[in-house]
């Protein structure tokens, strides 16, 4: 179906806002009415750079506090509407919004409301105009879209029909069965938002927390499947009142909104993208570095090896167990130290999985190989990280592994590392939903939920997305306004088996973990009743400790080269956690860290 | 009475915190068991630090989930407390706070609850502890402060009392008149807190949203009537999670927070600052420059006349009507370019004023004088803005104004500025709640309602606080998180008894308007029923119009020199808003004029 955004819904001035929504790939916006009024270009400029853009404009809005008023009150409305209808005729749009009365004046009266939007009704059908009726959550005495349907059904007016915006709608808890005994083509307009579950006052969640379905918690396929069955055959446009999504870059978020109508469209069975292909594990983590030896240091102290490198990059692939970590030394685009820049994901369709990044608006980034080179697709995340598909290696099928000659050489006792745990990906503050949004979506992952920590200079929020065996868990996290440097720190957790036995031989090779304060450790014994010489052990290694009914995490951390820092983790039972509750002293002792060494 | 703030009130490190505290000039802190978790200062070391900087520790806080849990159960919370309380023994504090339980565990029985928090404070009094019982809002069985006192009566127990939280109470909406009846040595602690109005969940809204006393909507000061009629004697702890506050510094959140207690005394007779001296209008607004010649050209397209120049610095007076502005071009603090750094209240007692202002902990300016200048007392707004106290002028008692000398030469024409109408400062984005209470609290101004304001890259939120004549006017805004300059726009609203011929003279001499779009007089041709010609005039001159009940509204802006621009109004009949309307208007214009001159 034909996809549309409503102005509002992103950032910037209107010129900007029209550009975004057409490269995002939408067919049509809704002009809020304020982003008309406060720019420059008249309505016919308006109408001509849609035009340029391939943008139709469906809809006019909002008009405000209409009917159910005193007469006097409503000819001043209608002149108003006159107005408003010859603005429209300029911009080229057919169909205005009239929201459900807010003014004192309105009545309780929905004989009055009714024939009253059919005088509108009337007036708008001389300029060619229909009157989509909506009711608001908080309408003064028309608050349901049954109700606001009810009206419209009275005045039985051609030019008159509703407006379903499944906010209004679903936050106040309405059962959007009805919707589907409301005739399709009475349905003028349907706006979708989804919203986080927050309990608060209606108007202030509508107008400040609204966010693209599936980033939120209702239940807005759900909506769709009954107003699609009702017969509706218009647009599907996006109505968001966000503040953050008013202060970002209209460009990204106009993709990300993008996205999740497709997501929404796939799931109703409005559309078939290519299906996801869910990542079986982690190839590797891949580190760009302008001197590759202090991480170099550390990964030799952790146990690694440097196993092979690369044939015509310098790239070292670095390896223990099943845990591989690729260190970049070439000229990547990032020059600003240390970072975690790409990810190799195991796939058992690489080209599907890349296919439906594409499909989902994920930008394709150009592949940078030589014909010998095998093929790797690869997509950027919302937060600039570098994906590759990459099919499991063998040794019949090499893969991305006969692009490395191997390194000749013993290999090194290792700690006990097995695999990559998790990798942890601090996002760019405005761009937590999304990624959250893009890693389920075009990745197959499931979202877990968000937790706050206390870091010493503010909440931070952290959500991971996972598979479900656990096979690729990535933790996404968004921080507090950007530090002054604007870096925010990222790290690689390695599985093992014992973590004490890993600390240890971590220590003996040269290695030194992040203090942990001996608070803590009283803390665990307030808490646990840990064996005898337990926790004397962990806090003269530095682990930290954590339980839940699942089962038992320990795990602690490096120092930081860069923005990059590893984690040992070892889970025993069924803990799917990340030590959350541990976090606080982990970022604290990250702030004491980089106080003592002045970094 | 001794005053007391929660680390969790302050963003930081805990010494940071304990610092910020004793700086701010409280007596004692309650040390939140998180911030001696994550830090790496042991309990005695932080007992230590506390009384070199003069601070008691008066509370110990939280332990959780304790009380009407199963036998077992009660047995691990036990072995967890005595871990606790041999904590608090190293520490040197004896009172911690137990919050109702929102375990799963927990039983709704009373009894169970009082017999077992009798059995906590037996183990407490071993270790000379007092055990301070709290309903949380939220709590599972106990959320109500008579609720959790009937718990501690029914015990019975010399080591067990109550805990009082204004947050807690006032937001359940709780009738505080019975905290009369509970006896004063039975009630063991006493935190405040605010919050602004807002209907959400009661946890979400507590943990993100408390604000210092006076801050907020809740009657604070009739709670601690209460408390105090009820013989508490205590000290007054404030407990504010915020997520500002989180990420602000320490030590200007701190003062802010001392200062919400001092106000909150004099408000119940506890202290008796000296009285606020109500600023009668604005002697002058002073902008600092490092290149004078654009903003005198400005001024003198506005009809103003340089009158008067100092004896002993670079600074010019200009004057139209009662509106006198200030141009310094010496060595300010302030060197990025042209800003409004100071403003002159008249005050009947400036003196006086300055007493006030230091009591309630603003920074006492130096005074930046030779012996011969007029003594002018000075403070510094949150913001930074300079604020002096003057003595109003007259012939006999020229004050500030004997240290200028006067300019010969005939005075211009001028464009019928009469007055400064009001000033608008932007404040950091973290300082906006502070900045409405200084203004109130130092000055005695009222602050009027928030408004939030659409900009096109983000939501800016806005606060005026006036005198109640209007003869001092001052329109505190915060804007998105800083743009990549860093600085925000402050402006001069000059007011003009004729805004039409006041812009036509404007213009005559060269000036230029800021540019308002032709869909804002569309709009207007909507809303209102105007003289004929009348909206052709303001289009013409770029000027902006509003009504409401009270009157009529006309404004338009200067371009933008610095960060400074001013604005003409006029007011007719009983109009007191600022055009908050138009402001989205404006922003946009000011955006597309910067886009405009690339600058």
């Amino acid at each position: 179906m034909r996809t549309s955004i409503a102005t509002v819904s992103l950032g910037g001035s209107l010129t900007e806002k029209l550009t975004a929504a057409a490269r995002a790939g939408f067919d049509g916006v809704e002009i809020f009415e304020n982003d008309l009024l406060a720019g420059p270009l008249t309505p016919e400029e308006i109408r001509a750079r849609c035009a340029d853009l391939g943008l139709t404009i469906d809809l006019y809005q909002p008009m405000r506090d209409i009917e159910a008023v005193p007469e006097a009150e409503f000819a001043r409305n209608l002149r108003r509407a006159r107005h408003k209808f010859e603005l429209m005729r300029r911009l080229g749009t057919d169909t205005v919004l009239v929201c459900s009365s807010v003014s004192p004046l309105a009545e309780d009266d929905d004989a009055l409301a009714a024939a009253q939007l059919s005088q509108l009704a009337d007036l708008a059908q001389e300029f060619g105009v229909r009157v989509a009726y909506e009711a608001l959550a908080w309408g003064r005495h028309v608050s349901t879209y049954d109700h606001a349907w009810r009206i419209v059904e009275t005045a039985g007016h051609p030019a008159l029909g509703t407006c379903l915006d499944s906010f209004h709608i679903l936050s106040r808890g309405s059962d959007p069965k009805g919707i589907a005994d409301i005739p399709g083509e009475k349905i003028f307009f349907l706006q979708l938002a989804d919203a986080p579950p927050l309990a608060m006052d209606v108007l202030q969640w509508s107008r400040h927390y609204r966010c693209f379905p599936g980033q939120g918690g209702f239940d807005v396929a759900g909506l769709l499947r009954h107003v699609l069955s009702a017969g509706y055959d218009g647009p599907l446009s996006l109505e968001v009142f966000n503040d953050v999504f008013r202060q970002a870059d209209a460009g990204p978020t106009a993709i990300d909104a993008h996205r999740s109508l497709l997501v929404l469209q796939e799931t109703v069975g409005l559309a078939r993208p290519p299906a996801p292909v869910v990542p079986t594990g982690i190839a590797f983590a891949e580190l760009v570095t302008p001197d590759a030896e202090p991480v170099s240091a550390l990964l030799g102290a952790l146990g690694f090896a440097r196993t092979a490198r690369h044939r015509g990059k310098p790239v070292d692939l670095w390896q223990q167990g099943e845990a591989r970590i690729l260190v970049n030394t070439g000229p990547a685009v990032r020059r600003d130290g240390t970072a975690l820049a790409a990810i190799g994901l195991e796939s058992p369709d690489p080209e599907g999985a890349a296919r439906r990044a594409e499909a989902l608006l994920a930008p394709v980034l150009p592949r940078r190989r030589t014909p010998e080179d095998a093929r790797l697709d690869a997509v950027a995340a919302p937060d600039g990280t570098e994906l590759f598909f990459c099919a499991p290696t063998t040794p019949q099928h090499p893969g991305w592994r006969a692009d490395f000659t191997d390194t000749p050489g013993r290999l090194p006792p290792g700690t006990g590392v097995l695999r990559i745990d998790h990798l942890a990906l601090t996002q760019p503050w405005h761009q937590f939903d999304e990624a959250a949004l893009f890693h389920r979506s075009v990745l197959g992952l499931h979202a877990q939920e968000s937790v706050d920590v206390a870091d010493p200079y503010g909440l931070l929020r952290s959500r991971a997305v996972t598979t479900p065996d656990g096979s690729v868990r990535i933790a996404l996290s968004v921080g507090p306004a950007p530090t002054e440097d604007g870096a925010h720190a990222q790290h690689i957790a390695l599985a093992v088996e014992d973590v004490v036995a890993a600390v240890r031989r971590f220590r003996e090779a040269g290695g030194r973990m992040l203090r942990i304060p001996a608070n803590h450790y009283d803390d665990l014994a307030a808490r646990f009743d840990l064996a005898e010489g337990e926790l004397e052990t962990y806090q003269d290694l530095g682990i930290l400790y954590d339980r839940d009914a699942g089962g038992e995490f320990r795990h602690c951390y490096t120092r930081t080269v860069g923005r990059v820092f590893f984690e040992l983790v070892q889970r025993d039972g069924d803990y799917r956690g990340y030590g959350a509750p541990n976090a606080p002293v982990r970022l604290a002792a990250q702030h004491t860290a980089k106080r003592l060494t002045g970094g």
